[in-house]
């Protein structure tokens, strides 16, 4: 049957958490908090509708060239030879707040991707897919398990010297003044592997109320790292990844192998609290707690945990209260770790 | 049954390859070529007697003071207060290269420490007794898959700042000279996980005729990594102790995962030949190669394959017999990778 014959279709693609403990830009997981897309078929000639609610309603553009998930979409479209999007009403729920490392931004351009491979019937693998998410999103550890779903370890392929290099999407507006021809993506950019996940750790997430600048927190980081920190997180990398599949949880195990030495500790500065937080809140100290790191970028605090869900969030959050100037007030989500990422379904 | 009752035992070591591919200081892997210790208890009184036969045979010392074997098994038995070894004879059957890159050292501290439980009858845990290896070999790499089989990553935990950092063997001998009492270890030393192994895939270990160094091999990398190959590493790390486990095998995506630029870039000039076999033995050119990596600190190449195990061993020997200078002979093990870590059989 084909996708032409349904007039409404729902694109959802799960929010995600990368670098998580000692693997940055290696290591992402897909949460039960999912971008939803209703879309649905309009004339030919109608003009796009869309409408947005949830995070970031207030800031995020409705116009198709300058929304992120439209401007995606464009861009894949447009490889294809087609240059605009096909008539569509598009009403977003989005749950994922921006800015906080929860990876709102890889989210809306998996969907971005899907809507233009559902609204032009473009019928591509999910690992061309993968190709054009990370054609914007040069970064695979987000998209990656958006796209898959589950706790994935992904990386890029060494292109070849005549291949062409990833790059964020075409600023200049594909259709329009006669704009070059966006580059299509070269075959198989990014490579990843769907890790085991043991569903008896969930994942509490600790989202203060304020944002971490992505160019800051990439700003933090040196440019050289030792060699005992190397193998430090390489260490842990490799312990954690397997360990997080087993039964019965190791605790003890799987907090030792969170730790890093890469990423955390050059930008607890960003993220008022993340030390103590670090320090302070172990399996010892808080039954239930499994491990705990910062959630992309920060400021989101990540806590796998096994119980005490709600208790161990209290702990992350009265620190984030009592810190200088006020403190910071946050809310808390405990979310699954889905196996499934991005889907689409189709009505009528 | 105690212990005490067996006038014979053997202790079976399998030897190792570590630093697999971007596993510098992480991952090791135990193989189906053993280190063996026969030992037979003799009456009260009587001198060790110590006879040794293969690899290394004409200069591996046979006095308990200095042979490896026995020197690791006297500091073991003196933190018990035991201040020689019981009355034993051994005969010790070494297969494993030494110097090459195939772990006999690590198999020996190994062999030593179980040597000492089993002739001192201390009825340690496996997990203690890597608590002793780790006290002679600080580098968990080769030791825990030695001691407890399979393909293994480990880590040195965080000592606290009172506990005694893990340092080699004490050089004055413990049992002359009233020399202060050598440390016992600290619980715990050594975090480990034994990941998974597709027994599809089995390691062909060429080694050349010349030796590399620890030290030299050591001195060549550099005190510092960039961001970039650091993350390099992490990521093809993090894909490779899974894709490892995996049926069926992905030979593409574990010979991307299996590239390194943390210690085999450095390490080129010690091996003449490693950069043409790097990048010219692959899946593509030699069907049934899965992966290419330097064992250890070489010069043995470990070639991870499926199929086509002397063909493949070939081309490697091939590529070392025309170096400058007359190249290198060699010669191949075709290994598995073995589940099963040290032994110790009673007789009698």
């Amino acid at each position: 049957m084909s996708t032409a014959s349904h007039s409404k279709f729902r694109i959802t693609v799960p929010a995600t958490s990368a670098n998580i403990g000692p693997g940055f830009d290696v290591l992402g997981v897909a949460f039960s908090l999912y971008l939803t897309l209703d879309c649905e078929r309009l004339p030919a000639g109608s003009p796009m509708q869309m409408t947005y609610e949830g995070e970031g309603a207030k800031d995020v553009p409705l116009v198709a060239e300058k929304n992120l998930i439209t401007k995606t979409a464009l861009y894949v479209l447009s490889t294809y030879g087609i240059h605009s999007l096909p008539p569509l009403k598009i009403h977003v729920t989005n749950p994922i707040p921006l800015g906080r490392g929860l990876g709102s931004s890889g989210s809306a351009v998996v969907a971005g991707v899907i809507l233009a491979n559902a609204a032009g019937e473009l019928k591509m693998s999910n690992d061309r897919m993968l190709d054009y998410c990370l054609m914007v999103e040069r970064h695979p550890d987000n998209v990656a398990p958006a796209l898959f779903g589950g706790f994935v370890a992904s990386f890029l392929r060494e292109l070849d010297p005549e291949e062409q290099e990833p790059s964020s999407i075409p600023r200049s507006e594909p259709t329009r003044n006669g704009a070059a021809q966006p580059p299509t993506p070269v075959m198989d950019i990014g490579h990843y592997i769907q890790l085991g996940w043991n569903q008896d750790i969930k994942a509490v997430a600790v989202i203060p109320d304020f944002e971490v600048a992505t160019e800051d927190a990439r700003a933090a980081l040196p440019d050289m790292y030792t060699r005992a920190d190397v193998i430090y997180n390489l260490q842990r990398i490799a312990v954690l990844t397997s360990a997080l599949s087993r039964k019965p949880v190791n605790a003890d195990l799987i907090h030792k192998a969170m730790a890093d030495k890469v990423h955390q500790p050059y930008r607890k500065h960003l993220i008022p609290g993340l030390s103590e937080m670090l320090e302070t809140i172990t399996p010892k100290t808080h039954p239930g707690v499994v491990g705990i790191c910062l959630s992309g970028a920060g400021p989101t605090i990540l806590v796998l945990a096994t119980e005490n869900f709600d208790k161990i969030a209290e702990a992350v959050q009265e620190i984030f209260s009592r810190q200088p100037n006020g403190g910071y007030k946050s809310m808390f989500k405990v979310l699954d770790v889905v196996t499934d990422g991005a889907q689409t379904q189709y009505f009528d």
